[in-house]
């Protein structure tokens, strides 16, 4: 731990910024860097649950697969990445952790416009657990909008590569906050759902099938974690286009996101979903989604005395 | 300047971070800003020739209309930030100077997904005067790409409200650089082609007649400044959806740039546009361009030696 100040205090989150492990509050990027100036970026976020990571090598998986879709090099490999991530959560001493990794493209020498003329960035930093949704709407269900703010379609920036354009998320998202609601879904601007700010939609049928949209969506892996957990509960699940009717008439909803895992949605519109409760179904799907994080299969340990 | 350090090296360009001015090497952004996090930002870009700004007025318009576009709030007045890319400049000492004005969202209290709970964050930057094309390319002209990638809709992200949502325009641009062409202007995915990587498009017809995107596009500063020299020159202009065969078949083809003014695009897809010369009606535009930064109703003179 030689390039790490002994004395810094991490508890609120530590970064891996430039080479070094500096404590949440002090991690920068250089503002010139295109990662920001053009958010010329890829990035995942990966959870800690009760000391363990959650399904690492598959959000490992996709942020290599985000990065070759953009054209950017994390410079190092999963293994070397993972324990980038381990570091920065055991200096953090975080049980329960949201931990982002990150490339940057850099900056081209001054005067070049060349994006391949960049050196690419690796960051990454451990902070407390969150959560897209409160106690008190966990509890109760969210209060969704049903958006009329189209997502960016996949044509011009492919959602399944995980990226920081949130315009239209964020835009959704202050819409529905100002109209009373907790959050917001955003269409495909044809008549479908496709996803939150960051978060997949599900809709259980009157019959207890399970739909969610495979289009223009960022392939969440909480969403294939419930794809998995249907099968493994022989659940009817589709993966296909979710016209926003289909989305009214569900005899339950949720949402799906490594920020709060699976968190009932009760109302549209103003409108109750099913009987208006968090629905039978998705308590069965949370409860074994809690239950998966001690499976052996998905979690891996962090070991917290091994401060060298 | 009680706020600068005298010793500081600002001639590779000086920045406005937090309350302070400093050589750009060393501006950095938190890490954890949603401007970074969620490209939740809105910018513009003046530029400082011959030691004077160009329509500095017209960018701070600009700029405030794409902050309300988004919600953010600069926190100052028009004036105020005038007077901090004024001494970003004169630290830097630069005559020509490409300026930078940024609010970025900041970031709620931990825990909280709201927008509305940040603090918004103003910065700024003053650097060398950038180009989008090399001395070779200006002289030549610009071998453009007309690329596949939709540039990003409006109706999810208002194009008019300048923003780093640039994914697609750094698809387009990193195609046709591998293709061996200089640049690249995206469509609109139904025929029309909009802008490219930091630029407008126009297009001038056998008749002489001039026409530019009015839709899904930014509205150039540089753009408004070429319809105001067409004004004056009594040049027919027409503000329009621009069909990509009506590009191919222009007779001059031009871009525009606060980063490098009005620039001659002399081959579409290894095709000659006209003649294959950068054309006449291109330089007098190009000409007038130049000749306006000494007009005294678009340009605002830097005081260099006024550091108190
Ligand atoms: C746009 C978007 N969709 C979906 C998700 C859910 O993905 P995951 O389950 O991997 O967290 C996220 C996560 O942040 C997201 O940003
Ligand atoms: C997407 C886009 N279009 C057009 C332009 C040209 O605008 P202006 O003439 O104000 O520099 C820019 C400038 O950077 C841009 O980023």
């Amino acid at each position: 731990m030689n390039d790490t100040d002994r004395a810094a205090d991490f508890s609120a989150g530590a970064a891996w910024v430039q080479g070094r492990y500096l404590p949440i509050a002090q991690a920068t990027l250089p503002l010139t860097d295109w990662g920001f100036l053009r958010s010329d970026a890829a990035y995942d976020v990966v959870t800690v649950w009760d000391g363990a990571f959650f399904r690492l090598d598959a959000h490992l998986r996709r942020f290599r697969a985000s990065c070759e879709a953009f054209r950017l090099q994390p410079g190092r490999s999963d293994e070397e990445i993972a324990q980038i991530l381990m570091q920065c959560v055991r200096l953090s001493g975080l049980r329960n952790a949201y931990v982002e990794m990150i490339v940057t493209r850099g900056q081209p020498p001054w005067g070049s416009r060349d994006p391949r003329q960049a050196v690419n960035q690796f960051h990454a930093f451990a902070v407390p657990y969150v959560w897209i949704a409160n106690e008190e709407q966990r509890q109760r269900g969210l209060r969704m909008q049903v958006s009329d703010v189209p997502r960016i379609p996949s044509a011009s920036v492919d959602a399944r590569a995980k990226n920081y354009h949130w315009h239209d998320l964020t835009r959704g998202l202050l819409q529905a906050l100002d109209a009373g609601f907790d959050t917001a879904v955003l269409g495909d601007g044809a008549g479908h759902v496709v996803e939150g700010p960051g978060f997949n939609v599900f809709a259980v049928d009157a019959g207890g099938r399970i739909a969610t949209p495979d289009q223009g969506v960022l392939e969440g892996i909480t969403r294939q974690t419930v794809i998995d957990i249907a099968d493994a509960l022989g659940l009817a699940l589709q993966q296909r286009p979710l016209p926003v009717q289909e989305l009214r008439a569900a005899r339950e909803v949720f949402v799906t996101s490594s920020a709060g895992g699976v968190l009932p949605v009760t109302e549209l519109d103003g409108q109750p979903v099913g009987s208006g409760a968090p629905g039978p179904l998705t308590r069965r799907i949370t409860e074994t989604y809690w239950a998966w994080h001690k499976d052996p299969r998905y979690s891996r340990a962090v070991d917290y005395g091994g401060a060298p």
